[in-house]
This record gives structure tokens, C-alpha cells and sequence, in this order.
């Protein structure tokens, strides 16, 4: 009897994903899937059908059934230029609130979703990450970035708020309220150096590097404890406003679940054995 | 018709305003409202009637017709030296507990106010700056120092606790935890070098420029989209306590809203155009 | 009339705890607590045992009538290695959902006793600190540590999420939410120049100075206003999740108490008297 037979129904590969708005691939043994914005005669923007199909995919990916971590980067030498000038902005000057409130959910969304599937996803940041997809790095779990890569969240130097899908709240626990507010304010470039000083970047590598990197970094998070993985990455959104002792207690619950894995006998016994464990990721 | 006559009619200009116990000056074109605490022969103290007028100032400034930016400095070398010892210390080692209590809440008031103007603050900290004058330091939403800036959370030092003015919750996201612990209970001056590489400081000038630096970057911040600026602000306050979600659709809301704003319409015709734009802060 | 009396019975002396489990030492003047991990030929492993009596005395220190300042440190080296293999990892791969959720509520119970007990805690750390010892040393209010020290929250290499004891809560708030996630995600050791870049440490001392600075730290805040310590900390916890305006109510309060202390009127006649004052810790 296999008693999990109906939420395992409810899950899907991903390895066949066609994506129509950018660049989907799976790795080989089907546990890392690598995102690429691919326009890059124009630095990779967003429209308004990526960034519905990004929201989409990630919705989904909560249900694959091989993907484990993901990557995401940009093709040629930048990472994202954010909204698209002619294809987002322009519309977007032309719309009643309805609409406008439509549009930034969306784009909020999608940031949800990045926050909500149990893959940790890592961006590989080179070149160009402005606006949105300042946000889109700011979002992943882990940050690869180049010597070469300029971060800003330029929200004001289009007219608008640095409150923009999340950054007020998730910019600064990353790097600081002071430096946060400084990005938010000005829309400068956070230089490379900036943001590994600052903490932005886990790591920096050379632009030929980056994406090797983060497929590294992918596959060994992508061989640990996967269900484990998804539970941390739970524990560090849903204890974003904790108290210290709820966030105590939230834990205690969830390390207890992952006690009843799989994976935390497969690693005692390699321990006892004195060798390495293989994970499952259940 | 103009149907927010009602509403201008509640607002009022500030480069009139004659302040009695610091110093106020308005720049030219109105933008810009810079507070001197300028008793300097004592490194500028705060006293009960400085606290209070301060307070007030920044409460009225939500309703401000004028000013956009604010930057907060010190007279003579100095930024400020807290509660002035004879004035305010005596005082209230003689006050009963309703006394008391009208104190502390005055001082947390002048920091709420501070938080609550739509005025991004940027401090301008030289010398000495110590007790209150570091939590309007860091109270303030952009900091730039000198490389003789000493900057001490000093309550313990005069028995009392960290917990002044909101500097426990305050100070622990702009620098983090561990340090603002050590900063908050032991009372020790955070070097400017220090304040720099924990993200205190925006930035460190040396003290023939620091007052110059904090207003060239007042006038960039004047000339940006100050309505956008003012909903910036709210959302590092308003999220600081929200789940990532929450502070997502909080932004939603907050973005729509500026999408509406001339200035988001006249970024976008200005970069259609090639030409920088003008905002108008509406 | 002493009217606190009542309270006073309920308080007693930790001079003369005898700790079964690990070494207890109080200093000459009774003010210092040193807790002393003390299996060095395992690297100072966590028991069932030492779990529970460490957990008793954090919560028995909340009445204690002599220490004010507390050290944790290892033995020979090493700071801890967390869990023991044999003695909790192979039971606990044994247990059912109830006995591991009474095994996961006594290890956040130990951390929540050391964020409620008043006396600040300071660890010193060097050499191994791993899994529940990086925890005990994220516990603590300040973290001095050697060159040699090597901290890893290496829950996932045994196959369990790095939510462990509060650890996705606090260590973002020390050393950032981008540091943290990878630190948690890969179990990977973080460096003693990491952990101060990071602001995990204060400072570095040489391995044979550590344990003297942490006694000399100790010694600062025992001779510092120790009722007004044990606020900074109340505050310091309580404010976690709290908006801005209500911390700053709430230092109001807090405050406001800490003025009605002897130490406040001892240090401000200090002062008048230009000497140093001396605190009593009420």
C-alpha cells in the first residue's frame, strides 16, 4: 500500500516545461531547474507575460516532482533590466487604478511565489540588475554575483516608491536598514563589492564563472536533505515577524517533523558507518 | 476647480518658521529644512523645551507646503550630547513615575514624529554623539559621518537602560544584533570606522565637507519624486513588524498609488523623450 | 520595613549550585556565572542531560540573588560540538513523533530560558562550534571568539532543516538574512573572520585570551547597572516583533522604571561629585 499515491497525483515533473517567455532548463538527473531571461539585445526586461509566467512556474514548481533547487540568471552578461520601458511602463501610465493595483499584485505575486516554493533558489547576478530584477535577486534564497554587477533598485528614478514587491521589508534584513534606505532612496547602483561587503552576495565570481557556480552550489544543495531544505526555507519566511519564543516553538515543531524523515536516519547510519550520506529528500 | 483646496488649505509653508531653541534654516527654493542644534559650547544638548520643540516641528512638517528633505546637524564640532546633564538628569532623579513616564513618552514621541514626517531626515554627524543625540542619529533615515564621529548609546553609563527611545528595536536592523547588544550594554563610543563597515553610516567625509555632503544629497533626494519618497518611508516604517506577504501587498497598494502620481507620467515622457526628467513632487 | 522581602525569599544564591553535567563556577564576588562544557575529548558534546540541567539553571538564574553576568565557554579548545552522535542523534532516530517534539521543546526551551534570564550572557568561543553549540553561541547576548573558532549550523548534514532552537529567526538578525540563509542551507563552517565581518563576533582574541577578555566583558557589565541590563535585555527580546511606535511605548515604560533606580541617582550625584560612580544593581 502506498498511502501517498494521492497527493503524489497532485505533483508533476517540470523536466518537460516548455517556457515561452524565457529560457527553461532542467538538469539531467532532474533535480535542477535554471531559469535564463533570455532577451538580451535588451538586457533581459520584463513584460507583462514573463512576469505572469514567472508567478506561474513557481506556483507550479511547489508541486514538481523532481525539480529541488533552483537557479536563476540572465543571458549575455546582464541579469535583468526590470519592467520593460516600451512593453510595461508605457501601459502602465495609461491605466485606472483597477488596473494598476492588478499589475503590482502581480508583480508582488511573483515574488510570493519565489518566497513560497520549497526550492532554494540562486540567482547568478551579473551586469545590469536594475528594478525589478533587483527585486527578482533580492528574492532568491542565495546571490551569486560578478565583479561586474550593478544593483539598483531604481524605482525613484522612474517617479515611483522604493516600495516595490517587498523591497521595504526584505532589503533591509538583508543588508541593513541604513544601506537598504540609502538603495531605496537614491536608486544608486550597489557596486559588487558593495554588495558582498554589505551582504548581498553569498560570493563573488568572475562573469565567466557565475553560472558555474551557482549550478555547483545547486547540486550540492540539490544532493542534501531536500525536504529538510523546503522546511528551513519555510521557517525563514513564516518567522519574519515572529517573536523570538513563537519562532522557538515553530521550530521545534518543524526540526521534529524532519526527525521522522528518512533522510536523518540515511545520515546517522552513513555517520555509523563512517561513510557519506546519499539523500533522498524524503 | 481644484478639489484639494480643502485638504491645501491644512498645509502651510515652514521657511517661515522661527525655531527658539536650535537653529532652522529653509534653503532658497524651500525644499530643504535644516536643524542646527546649536548650543555648542555645551556640544549641544537637548533640554526639556529643545525635546519638546523638536517634537512639534517634526509633527508639523507632515503638513509642511515647502519643505521635502531634512538634515539635522550640530553646531561647532558636534553633533549633540543628549540630555543636557543640569537640565534634564537633575530633574528627574526627583520625579515621581507620571513624571517620568511624561518624559520617556515625550522623547519616544520626537522619534515617532521623526518616523512619521514623509521628509526623508539625513543626519549630519560630526564629534560628539552621544545618548539622545545618537538616537536622533539613528533615528534619522540617512546617516553621514566624520571620521571623527564617535557615536555612544551611553544610558547604561549614567544607570539606566539601552532601551531608550526605541533604540533596542532600532538599532539591532541597522546594524544587527550582536553589535547593537554590545553597543546597548555597555555603553562604549562606535568609532566612525565602525559605524561605516556596520552600516550606520551611509558614508564618512571629512568634517569641513560633512554638512555640504549631507545637503548635496538632500537636494537629489528634493529633486526626486517626493511624494514616492514620502511612500518609501512609510513602508520601511509601516513593515517593519509584517510578514513578507503582508509587506508585499502593503506595496501593492502603496506602488499603485504612486503610479498615479504626474511624476511616475513625467519620468516616463522624459525618458521617451531622452531628457531628465522634472519631477514636481506630485 | 524591607516590603520586598516576600520576593526577596523567592530568590536565592548560585554560588554554591553544584552542576552535574557540566562546570559551574561563580566568581569571588559571586557576580559572574562561568558555565564550562567539559567533555574536551568529544569536544564538549550536548546530552539529554546537560540539555536539561542547562535549560534549569537558565531558568533558576531568572532568581538568582548573586550573578549578574554569565560566560559559557568549552573546555580544551573547542567550544561545543553540539548533539551528541551516540548518546541523542541514534535515540532519537528511534523515537515517535511525541518524544521527538519533547526533545525538540527542551532544546528551544533552553534557548528561551537564556533570552529570559537577566543577567546578559556571554560566550566564548573558540575551536569547534557546531550545530546546538553554534545555536548556544547565537543564544548569547555577545560572542567573543579566537581565530581557530569554526561555527557551523550544520543541521542538514544530518539530514535536518537548519530550523533548530530559533536559528531562522535570530541569526538573520545578527549577521543578515543572505549570510544566514547560506550558513543554514549548506551547514558550512563560518569563519572567525566571517563571524566578525559579520558582526556574529564582537571581537577576536588569541585562543589564550578569550576566556580572560570574556571575564573581563563579564566584569564591565557586573560593575555596570545590572537591573537596568536586565531591561536592555527584557527590551531587547520583546521588541523583536513589534512595530516601531510600540517599542518606543514600550522603552517609555521600561525607562521610565530604570529612572526610579538608586543606580540612576548614584550615577548623576557621581557626576556632581566628578567621580565614578559606583552601581548596586538596584
Amino acid at each position: 500500500m502506498n498511502d501517498t499515491a494521492p497527493m503524489q497525483e497532485q505533483r508533476r515533473p517540470y523536466a518537460g516545461y516548455t517556457a515561452r517567455h524565457f529560457q527553461w532548463e532542467v538538469s539531467d538527473d532532474g533535480r535542477i531547474g535554471t531559469i535564463t531571461l533570455n532577451r538580451p539585445e535588451r538586457k533581459n526586461p520584463l513584460t507583462f507575460e514573463s512576469y505572469a509566467e514567472l508567478r506561474d512556474l513557481f506556483r507550479g514548481l511547489a508541486y514538481a516532482s523532481d525539480v529541488k533547487v533552483l537557479v536563476i540568471a540572465g543571458a549575455g552578461g546582464n541579469f535583468c533590466s526590470g519592467g520593460d520601458v516600451h512593453e510595461i511602463i508605457a501601459p502602465l501610465t495609461q491605466m485606472a487604478m483597477p488596473q494598476l493595483l492588478a499589475f503590482t499584485r502581480m508583480t508582488g505575486d511573483l515574488v510570493k511565489a519565489m518566497r513560497a516554493c520549497p526550492q532554494p533558489v540562486v540567482a547568478a547576478v551579473d551586469g545590469v540588475c536594475a528594478g525589478a530584477g533587483a527585486i527578482l535577486a533580492m528574492a532568491a534564497d542565495l546571490r551569486l554575483g560578478t565583479t561586474e554587477a550593478k544593483t539598483a533598485f531604481l524605482f525613484t528614478r522612474v517617479g515611483l516608491a522604493g516600495a516595490d514587491m517587498g523591497a521595504c521589508a526584505i532589503l533591509p534584513r538583508i543588508i541593513g536598514q541604513g544601506r537598504a534606505s540609502e538603495l531605496l532612496y537614491t536608486g544608486r547602483a550597489m557596486s559588487a563589492d558593495e554588495g558582498l561587503a554589505w551582504g548581498f552576495f553569498n560570493a563573488l565570481h568572475p562573469a565567466s564563472q557565475v553560472l558555474k557556480a551557482a549550478h555547483a552550489l545547486a547540486a550540492q544543495l540539490a544532493a542534501g536533505p531536500t525536504f529538510a531544505h523546503g522546511m528551513t526555507k519555510k521557517c525563514l519566511h513564516q518567522e519574519w515577524s515572529m517573536g523570538v519564543d513563537e519562532a522557538i516553538e515553530a521550530e521545534a515543531q518543524a526540526q521534529a517533523i524532519c526527525m521522522q524523515t528518512q533522510d536523518f536516519r540515511r545520515a546517522y547510519e552513513a555517520f555509523a558507518a563512517r561513510q557519506k550520506p546519499v539523500f533522498a529528500g524524503d
